[in-house]
């Protein structure tokens, strides 16, 4: 029996074919959950292997639910990320024409991405909420409503076929992926990687974060994300959740998060994993001084100060 | 007829405890509305004078709805905040026992403050969902489920009585409230404000949060709040919704403002209005140098510099 | 009378032909002192309009004497700084050679520039320092010594020749004067300025002179100079003279200044002065968001959160 | 025959009398020099041990001949700090008057210490200069000046006696000495340490000062002395000697030395050595987080990240 990997289902959905962009998906057995916990229970329990979940989209920001699954309980890792881009395919039973439309259906998360696009092209459509953008295909399989926003892909599974493809609001609307398991090795620093943690902030410290963000900033490392969560603790208590440029075996990366252990009641490494589609040009080399052949040439130094040799 | 504040609905629930705390409400008319995109809606075309929405909340964070409808759009202002403390009661007919309890129902929002309760005391009864602790309530009223968690108000309302009351799961379990509207002269500073600001980084660019920070902290302005929300313009692009301590009127505020204006792409004030419930032991004075009395010292001297005078 | 410029004499030094460099000259009597601090007095005691005295060279960093004048006393302000570069020339009695050379002579700050030409040229020569270059030449008229170290300026004075001009061991060795006078309206500013301050920082407040440079670096203000000097008051007790790009008429420096003026005890303003012999391309544009135009900008939008107009 | 201690003579001065004050000098032959460098040379050329020079004062700060010649050259390194009260005496022929004083004298550092006292005592007495306060000593010996300012130590070995003692004009007057050798390894960390080093900025850099400090700062490293000394480059060019709190050993102080070897063109270690005289009520603890166990607890964390063992 493969090993499986639990994704936020249900089939037929983005985080699906965000999931079958990673190679080793051939050899796994794919398994759809209800939820974003389901999926990572499925992970803490040995159940799956890996956990594929979507953690932030350019429209929701951090995806909070997955976050928040991530900052607390038995500690999961991150290993590979994915980045899909968004855009929606109006999806109809066959011979539906676009006058015929009078009920349209989808994720209430697909709603801010299609609503330009529905005023314009048939305002006086009735809008119902579906669990899920397959399962607003499915209905109109069923006959329930007339048309469905989803991605294309989910045409011919129902048997529909798109009426409109390229359908999205924001320009560059993307969602991150995330593939989630057990703590192990992190996968192999190359070149363009990214380090996430969480970092709780000491109580009623003015200046806290600020502290935080230094520790990343003296040694030059850029940060990607920051999206604070509540602690749990009563309003205005928050831990962060950052995304680093970097890989933990980078040496200004280790050094900045053991700056951050020391200084903070409670970090959590998250993992650090490959940057998803990302574009050379984007990766800047590390700012003078902070490269491991920096680090370490300063070590030598340090080691021949402490024995006065120099 | 009086002025109207919209808030939102449905009546019955701790949103409209929360506004009710205000006492100009008594010569209000209080109107509860769908969305807090629609309570907002009505203060920007006029309609009301005023909307009471969800701002922050110990379980969830910064509600994103309501930021995100600050964020963008016609400016609007903040001009109250309320605490509410959040604890639960188990609402049910007359007469219903806790042994007969087969199926609960609330709000989606409720289930993680009542979780370890169920599975202590009803580790058996099925959750079902409901559109509102009210509209659970009512559901319990109709006999559809046979208990509601709501809050102990919602009692009277339906016919139920609370056979418990205080469930709660996290400690200190609060939503703050925000009273909106449009922009006006902020409300008196009265010594233990806050201010509520969204500020957009410069794209690309190491260090932007930092910098951010840096206005505030080299002035002495301590941050209550930062939130990263998504500019729509792509994954990885963030503005931050900040709460400050002070008032746009104090001196070190307002040149901690002009800064970030300066420096930043741009800069929404979002109101100055007073810290709700404040615990006189938690206001800081101004940290040495930065209160107003300072300020205009310093002025004076830079102005007799300019002049030659001293 | 014409009123009168004290300068640090005697005449015929490298002070003297600085001096002259400033076209008002021509209308000032020039009167040499015997000391920075006699020449300083000369101006508190309303006997000199101004005095001209060195600051800052290139080997000695700071001058001391100078810079102590400035910080205690009555207030004085520069008003002018002038570079010199300092070169020295080889001079002899008409018809020395250089093998007949056995003795030289100089002022003592001479020698670490002409030490290593001493060595190549005439390793067996004598050295005794005089009281001034110019008192050096003057021993070498008088048949004292053999050649005296001296500015090529000097040899007509005392009837000597230069042997050898340009010797200097320091690339661009430099020395900076600075024209002083009683506290009066600064000059205009010229675009590239130069703003000179004294800060005291807080008594055993770590991290102080860190808190001093963020005024600074957070209004994009850049440092040129910072000397540490003793308050008096017990070693490790420091105030630092300061030099700042800008003109305290720019917003962003006099703002920088009313931060050191709130923050620190003490804070002694010396003036705001156009920088001597600037490259037009050393000239930094202001950072963006610190210009006078997007600071009045910033003033502006404030004023409209003020008032809730915008 | 004994290894020596060269020193900066003449005997009979308050260096020597610091000098004496540690214990391994009764096992030393003593030496003194004519100058500075002339004393740290005979270590560097192996003729001394170890060199005992003056390098800070309560009246000038940082003694710029010692700094210099630290800064430059072969390196050297410090082992010891002898911190001196300085007072003097005023010594007489034995059987002088105090109105029988016409002639006073001392080394021109003196000037400004007993200059007060002069001036209430002996507003007539004329000043003349001497090579060093043990020259005056031997000058009024000799008959040739009434009076000599010294330390009261002086007067047997002059055959004087001290007509007034505890002549000083600022309060907490102090030189602070140091015991100079070839680098080896530095004395083991005593819990109240300094570490002294000399840091060369990038060129042109705006900021580079202040990213220095913060490589001491977000390592919660204090500093006890800053001072600015030209880098031989041209005006406007320098180089810092900082002594921070700490022991190279200690992990904080040595990350921060790591951290400035990275990110400056040069960094010259001058060694780590126990603080003179320290009031154990002025040795602040280490900030939180920055102990040499929150170092190894932070380490082994980071391995853990590492191995994904957590």
């Amino acid at each position: 029996m493969p090993a499986s990997y639990a994704y936020l289902g249900p089939e037929g959905t983005f985080t699906e074919v965000a999931l079958r962009t990673l190679p080793e998906t051939a050899t796994r057995q794919l398994v759809p959950m209800v939820s974003v916990p389901a999926a990572l229970d499925a992970v803490r329990t040995g159940e799956a292997e890996a956990a594929f979940v979507p953690i932030e989209n350019s429209v929701e920001g951090g995806i909070t639910t997955t976050l928040d699954e991530l900052v607390a309980g038995e500690p999961l890792m991150i290993y590979r990320e994915v980045l899909l881009s968004i855009t929606f395919a109006l999806l109809v039973r066959p011979g539906t024409q676009l006058s015929g439309i009078k009920t349209v259906t989808a994720h209430p998360a697909a709603q801010p991405q299609v609503r330009n696009w529905l005023k314009a092209h048939l305002p006086d459509a009735v809008w119902e909420s579906a669990a899920s953008n397959a399962d607003g295909a499915r209905l109109v399989q069923e006959g329930r409503y007339d048309a469905a926003f989803a991605g294309e892909f989910a045409a011919a599974r129902y048997g529909l076929e798109a009426l409109e493809t390229g359908i999205h609001d924001a320009e560059n609307a993307q969602t991150r992926f995330v593939l989630v398991g057990k703590p192990a090795r992190p996968a192999a620093p190359t070149g363009a990687d990214k380090t996430s943690v969480v970092v709780w902030q000491r109580d009623d410290h003015p200046g806290a974060l600020l502290e935080i963000l230094q520790e990343f900033a003296v040694r030059g490392v850029n940060l990607m994300l920051l999206q604070s969560r509540p602690t749990g603790e009563g309003i205005g208590n928050y831990c962060f959740a950052i995304d680093a440029e970097g890989h933990v075996s980078d040496r200004r990366v280790g050094e900045a998060l053991t700056g951050l252990k020391r200084m903070c009641p409670q970090v959590r490494f998250l993992g650090s994993y490959p940057r998803a589609e990302v574009d050379p040009a984007d990766v800047r080399p590390p700012r003078v001084g902070t490269s491991d052949g920096e680090f370490a040439a300063a070590s030598d130094w340090l080691a021949r100060c402490l024995d006065g040799r120099f």
